[in-house]
């Protein structure tokens, strides 16, 4: 059977422009891969409303599931929320469950609403809200799509809310072999390998060290026994 | 006059798995900034040759510059070159140039040539070779697609190697105020700034440390004469 896939939407300005390295798809994709959910595709895109709803209306239509981070907060630029009710044809509307919690949390720190504050209550209608721990302010998913936050910590905590409503799949194991050998000496018996196991998907990663090349080959499969044997090959191939 | 525009496709099932950091990204987008070149989408895709072909054939159309990383190396799963040929039309063909680059370079190692050593010399035909500082082994552009090593050290040369043929833009400046305040409390003012000087993008980017919520206000602008002056009113409003 096939896995449940998934895509990213990675929205910002700031990754486009450099100033911001992205560590979520990696802390998303080693969630998936931990789910056996198959990550297909990650597209950073800019703070534009159009691109967002047309790569949300590709990537839903592809996919089993999507997540999006960053934009969702209470500033102008934030525009995820307003786009991805666009990209599904409904309402943008203010959550009244969500509202009352922004209220209490600033009556709490004795302060009052705002039109940005109450903006951070605005989602797709229909939307399920995403309760976490890191933040009192719910983010929300609609159909197949989550929108998570941009800053780290708030997006790990959203994602982990999300966990139990994901379908899952068959974990897809690993097994890896690093040699202080280049690519190139390895090349025609790594093939070999790889053509007799076709269920076990065969990379090879070159690095340098020290000025030396090296090579880290990856075996992944969802069919451990191949897994198993294709690995102990590949190790008697080459460390013998 | 518009910016040149980029798009970047990273071609790796090590970053979709989670097993590695893109940090690739980053170093073109900070490249392409310098030059005055808009980045605007980078696509994460698997070593799939019709997902490649598919992701090459809709930014080279839609971008002036496409770069891949990944995927150029000797194994059986770097199909990288072949996908590029396929996506233009043209034949994945032997560079006499670079195979005899090759077979100088392992011949000088006492070392003879392999068909995986030979596949390296393979390119789309009517590419342009990418000499660089990092590997004897050139890398390749074809019409408006550049293709890099995976490998940082060697991208990043590849990369340098490009820069002459590119076109340049007017490069963004941008300036940034970092505020331990909550976004929500200046959302309202910084939108209005942001009305005052619609060619200055003016992003807000929330962070917590030591639990306490910061934000950073960055102005980016090709005109040099707005940015400083929406910036002297950002300080007006927030530092006064």
């Amino acid at each position: 059977m096939k896995n449940p896939t998934a895509a990213i939407i990675i929205i910002g300005n700031e990754i486009l422009s450099g100033r911001t390295l992205d560590t979520n798809t990696q802390h998303i994709a080693l969630c998936l891969a931990e789910l056996g959910i198959s990550l297909m595709e990650v597209r950073t895109i800019p703070d534009e409303k159009q691109v967002i709803i047309g790569a949300v209306n590709s990537l839903r239509s592809l996919h089993d599931y999507v997540f999006t981070t960053g934009g969702i907060g209470p500033t102008h630029d934030d525009i995820t929320s307003e786009a991805i009710a666009e990209a599904f044809g409904v309402k943008w509307m203010r959550d009244e469950e969500i509202f009352q919690i922004i209220v209490k949390h600033y009556q709490d720190l004795g302060e009052g609403i705002n039109p940005a504050r109450e903006k951070m209550a605005f989602v797709p209608e229909g939307s399920k809200l995403i309760y976490n721990d890191a933040t009192k302010i719910p983010g929300f998913a609609i159909g197949n799509v989550f929108s998570l936050a941009g800053i780290p910590e708030i997006m790990k905590a959203m994602l982990n809310s999300c966990i139990p409503l994901l379908k899952r799949g068959r974990v897809t194991k690993s097994k890896s072999l690093t040699l202080m050998i280049g690519e190139s000496k390895i090349a025609d018996q790594f093939q070999q390998l790889q053509n007799k196991y076709p269920d076990v998907e065969m990379g090879s990663y070159p690095f340098t060290k020290e000025n030396k090349y090296g090579t880290t080959l990856v075996l992944r499969s969802r069919n451990y026994e191949n897994l198993e044997q294709s690995y102990l090959e590949l190790e008697e191939t080459f460390l013998l």
